[in-house]
């Protein structure tokens, strides 16, 4: 299989079919972590680099897994403890790491477009591992795979997008792909979380939890950065949780079978229950478990291993 | 082999046929850790993960090397630039690194118990690392395949524990296991530091050195946490160090040929003077060297790997 | 091929022979970075510490990229987060690491003589990789190797290093080594950055750049440390970059295909502006996928693996 594309930046410019196609890949390696021996020697000496500006576990962890279980060799640098504190720009920080024959740079920035500006940059494949407050593509390919495996297909399906939607770059690449794949998107948050413009992306906006999770199929909670109340955006924790958080007696008013999504890490008790993260239709766990079905699928397709 | 425990939570649980099975596996792995090629594929497709919440350079890289010897994929994750930082539930983490499909969790926590609450919560295995004040069965464990090593056998011998035992996990897991095991253990420190229920782990406690290590086969030096003496634990260093220091002098006390040992990093001319961590009788690098072979056996045991 | 060394401290020891048959070495490790797969298992079970004291990206990233191209295990061991923020001595981390069986130590250390002092009480091999302002001795053969890759030979060539002479080690271990192989080097720098007795070195001192570059072959460039501003060695970062930074226009100066080089990572601007360090002479890139090659050819040559 030959992949068109170079760099994953973002699901903005992704059309159905590469959507799709990348879904049917993961697939196939969703199996491999089953099995006693989790290990495929598709990218052996191949190079990854998960170049990290902010910090993470579960996104760098999933990367650093997928590529393992497929014989990459895989190296982490974050911004404590590098040259990255000496201050080298991002660009010769990336030249650099080019230049040693990697092959894939999984990069994580606060800046919105670092990814973009990188990949033009340098030869090898460059994967965003979310950028600033604009996209996190392989957050909601992940998302897109485990609401497809659950219901077998996207079109027609509706979702709520509830909490900080001005803020939340899974957020934004959701509502790009899910628009794409003809999914009902409905984002729902306080005003002040809630850009003017949003519903030019084509989704409909709602500030009341009880009417936007009403007939949705899907509720994906995000979650809420603390340090939004530092800046006064929401007025107290506890108010934004009676307001947004999600729990068992608010769950009473969706469709019975509506499934539970969060990208984590989840704060308990804020925007999220305890008994709804754990509940019966939560996805969490398996949100997890794909994520690095999809990555080793992406970084499969960029790094160009052998066929399957 | 099949091994009949999910976790290695602590020592105090484990009886003699088990600590003996364990050591036995652990003989085996040493050998290993000599050759030419110091590596198996034992665990080759399954995925550790060292998960510190506390800094640590031995134990955290003793089981990074253990791993990876055995063939395995390892994962570190430690508190800095993780999204621990971000405040998510230890629970959260490890259902969350559970998911991915780890096969074995190494956790390090400064809460005791925070292992136990852990194995509980997850499928896959976990060791303790450390926990607190509570427990760190691996150094026990290593500390007990050294002495059987040079001694033959472990029922009857006289072991003398000198420091903060009030603090010291590495404590409580050897007497645990040394009383468990048939030897006869004294523990020694500042009335301050020494627990008044101590005795009834079935030790016997002393406050004066010199008695403490007279007839014993073994002496084992705790790290002093040098900030037992910001709380007032202990009047200075340098008192600490007149009253509870094993130098070449003092040892004169002891028996001719004494073993001495000290679970690292030394606090050097605090509670050991170098030329006792470095003299004749003194085990430390072969801990060290053991703590390997230990760890690679109990990862071979959890994660299920082939027989050998 | 036996290699008569156990450590790689410094070239200031290094006679002519020796280090042609390092970079003779390096030539056969260049090729594997342009395979497909990009490995070999020359170093199989072999343990490869990266003991990093300072931060780091380049350097613990291309001998970490180098020590798994040649199937070893590579850990890393940074002060953050580390036992070393206990305290332990230099000494005892290292004699730790020998007792697990490392096979090579690489240390960076901001103290001058640690990887020498670490060298002589273990038995493994040591790679010094940079220590304070003393020897970077892998940098500098990666240099030469680059220098040449482009010229074919060394000897006769005329170089000029500009920056801080007084604190660099790149400097230091340049200068020993060009100088054994019979090249003229030139360096410049403000007085206060130039040491009185460094043309005892064999290498004549220049405080005005436009004299010091007219008729050099290579033109090296070091990198500012920042702080020396701060420390008031030089008056500002506008003037140091008038009178030492090297933009086209003081290109013209110097030989039409005189090439540039620099350590990395640039302060752009400052002591190099971003068209030469972009320009058609610049060998900044192809010092960087060559010190992978280099750290490949002495972890082979230290870590003994079998023939090529």
């Amino acid at each position: 299989m030959t992949f068109p594309r170079k760099d994953i930046l973002g699901t903005q410019d992704m059309d159905a079919s590469e959507i799709s196609s990348i879904l049917d890949v993961t697939e196939s390696f969703v199996e491999v972590s089953t099995r006693e021996v989790k290990k495929v020697p598709t990218l052996r000496g191949k190079t990854i680099i998960n170049l990290f500006y902010e910090p993470s576990t579960r996104t760098r962890t999933s990367f650093e897994i997928a590529g393992k279980r497929l014989s990459a060799d895989v190296i982490n640098i974050s911004t404590s403890g590098s040259s990255v504190a000496k201050g080298e720009s991002l660009k010769d920080t990336a030249m650099t790491l080019a230049a040693m024959a990697a092959d894939v740079i999984v990069v994580r920035h606060p800046s919105s477009g670092a990814p973009h500006f990188l990949a033009g940059h340098v030869p090898c494949a460059v994967i965003n591992g979310g950028d600033g407050t604009h996209e996190h593509p392989t957050q909601a390919l992940l998302d897109l795979f485990t609401i497809r495996q659950r219901k077998g297909s996207l079109t027609g399906l509706r979702v709520g997008i509830i909490g900080d939607i001005a803020h939340s770059r899974v957020a934004r690449s959701n509502i790009f792909a899910m628009r794409t794949l003809g999914m009902d998107v409905r984002v729902c948050g306080p005003a002040s979380l809630l850009p003017l413009e949003i519903e030019s992306l084509g989704v409909r906006a709602y500030t009341d939890l009880d009417t936007a999770i009403r007939d949705v199929d899907i509720i994906m909670v995000l979650r809420l950065q603390l340090e939004r109340q530092e800046k006064g955006l929401i007025p107290s924790l506890r108010e934004y949780s009676q307001l947004y958080g999600l729990n068992l007696k608010r769950l009473e008013q969706a469709k019975p079978d509506v499934l539970i999504m969060h990208p984590g890490p989840i704060n308990r008790g804020v925007e999220m229950a305890p008994e709804v993260a754990e509940g019966r239709y939560s996805l969490i766990l398996d949100q997890v478990a794909n994520g690095v079905a999809l990555r080793m699928a992406l970084l499969y397709l960029l790094a160009g291993g052998p066929g399957l």
